[in-house]
């Protein structure tokens, strides 16, 4: 059931606003005191996202606490991988390790295309969620891009460079489409599941798209980004591609309904390369280590520069785990009342 | 002396080359073997920056090995915050780490602006380099941006997210631009003395620049490096600040007569933005993994992008540790004869 009187269904639908809505990415997590308490009842991060009680239990909580004007359902980017059956493991201050990467056509032979029911339990906690939520807020789902599921696929975790992942599109491009193609289907697979399991809308994120170069962007990400977006029709999309300011006349041409800035984007230029989409975000993460009027300044100041309509506010980038809840409430408060003098 | 006929300063005084000419950021490191030799008669990396016969020594070697078209000296961005008298320690593996950071006042009242004295191992091996050299070919010089040197005297050492140093200037920023000043002036110093002892040119990297917003970058970065610009002009200047994609148009305005570009700023848009200035770049540093057909091919579709003028020919970020000498060998190869046959 899509909630298409709240604020954030309306934003999308470019229908007149009250307020402008807002979430934020990693809004369930390590800032909140409920989060580390639960997650203290899992064994290890990965056993919260595969339990689908407490995965439900987390994503409700910004809601409550919070205020913010949508869920996104608790989970991991690489839960894609895993399901190919390319295991990982989470250390959560050293990031995803993978014991195997994929580097050669015998490593692709040993993978498959993740079907829905290999993800079962993250269509379980959605289940769980839109039962809470009770219509409150709409609920994301989300997927990484291609190409970023990719890089960590081929570079076997984290990487300031993805040295080994740019490697391979230089030197096994064949490969890397057949990689990335997989991965493509896979997403897709996952996404539409995610929304019969009642997602509202669904975010693609390209966390690592700000380390192709403009002439690789369009073949190795930006093109299977579109296929996903061609494929799904049943709900709203949003893609954050963060890095890729270069890729965002050609961002308007793909069959998205929202595209998520970095703090690094201009937002009147963002505007006038996009113009048919809605925009979210885009707040410095690091501004939320500021003084309340601080934080206040900078949001107003933003708020203005995407004006009154067509904006869904967010931060440029995920919230940092050492920000203070109070701040990240004066973050939302001001953009729910401040936004509401301007939709006037 | 400078080297009037050279290539280098050829392309930077805008007159009409025979060839583009050709350097490599990390050029002298561990790609060579001869550079191994070298770095392993030093205890630590440090050791070898601070003995000067040593830090001349691998200046020279790519040269000699690799035919590029100038040298830089063998040193790091960090002796600056050292001289400031904020000590570091570099562990080749893991980068830098410092002991003290500052986060005070009180920490500000410990340190100082460095002069050119206590650089004097940096100003020894620039005059051994200048002597071997003979005039073969330029030598440049180089400090990092107070910005960028700022991020690791504030974080205490590398970071992903910076959000200390970036928290500093949300909650501190009368405090940050006391810091920035001092960086400043003891970079002005620095600079001033490595021409007196011998370089022909000096870049400035801002290697950070990328995790400012627009608006804070011409605050917070911009006006320093433009502070550091006005106060040299005894040689000339590159600046290069990674990630800065916004600020490119206000790059063209400040007084250096090079602006290096990273590998996602797109050739002929920069050009558009940064019509007075020779740019230097840009090749994706992960095209040298690729074969020697593709490495030619890349490197001759950049050079077509620049065109036959105001072009020096660079990666678009240092070289990687694990690039094949041949393939970077190919690419300087690629740049001067494929180069030569545009510019007739």
């Amino acid at each position: 059931m899509q909630q298409n009187d709240s604020a954030f269904i309306k934003a999308i639908t470019q229908k007149k606003l009250d307020y402008t809505p807002v979430w934020l990415m990693r809004q369930a997590g390590r800032i909140l005191p409920e989060y580390r308490k639960v997650r203290a009842l899992a064994k290890d991060f990965k056993t919260l996202v595969k339990t689908p009680e407490l995965a439900a239990e987390v994503t409700i909580q910004p809601v409550d606490i919070l205020g913010v004007d949508a869920a996104i359902i608790f989970s991991d980017i690489l839960v894609i991988p895993e399901a190919m059956g390319l295991n990982y493991e989470m250390e959560e201050s050293k990031g995803p390790i993978f014991p195997n990467r994929i580097s050669s056509l015998s490593d692709l032979l040993e993978i498959h295309i993740a079907e829905a029911d290999e993800l079962t339990y993250v269509l379980e906690a959605i289940k769980i969620v839109k039962k809470e939520l009770n219509g409150r807020v709409p609920l994301i789902g989300f997927a990484g891009a291609p190409w970023t599921i990719f890089a960590y696929m081929v570079e076997g975790g984290g990487s300031k460079t993805f040295s080994k992942a740019k490697q391979m599109l230089y030197t096994q491009p064949a490969l890397s489409h057949q990689l990335l193609e997989m991965i493509t289907l896979s997403t897709i697979n996952y996404l539409k599941a995610q929304i019969r399991a009642g997602t509202d809308i669904v975010q693609i994120f390209d966390s690592w798209a700000g380390i192709l170069s403009p002439d690789q962007y369009p073949e190795f990400s930006m093109k299977y980004i579109s296929r996903i977006c061609d494929a799904i029709d049943e709900a709203p999309k949003i893609v954050f591609a963060k890095g890729a300011f270069f890729a965002r006349a050609s961002m308007n041409e793909i069959k998205c309904e929202v595209v998520g800035l970095d703090w690094n984007m201009d937002i009147r230029e963002s505007r006038k390369l996009m113009s048919g989409k809605v925009l979210q975000g885009n707040l410095d993460p690091c501004a939320l280590y500021g003084s309340y009027d601080s934080i206040k300044k900078e949001t107003k100041k933003m708020l203005n520069d995407f004006g009154p309509a067509k904006h869904i506010a967010n931060l440029g980038h995920g919230l940092y785990p050492d920000i203070e809840v109070d701040k990240v409430k004066c973050f939302i408060d001001t953009v729910k009342e401040y936004s509401a003098t301007m939709s006037k």
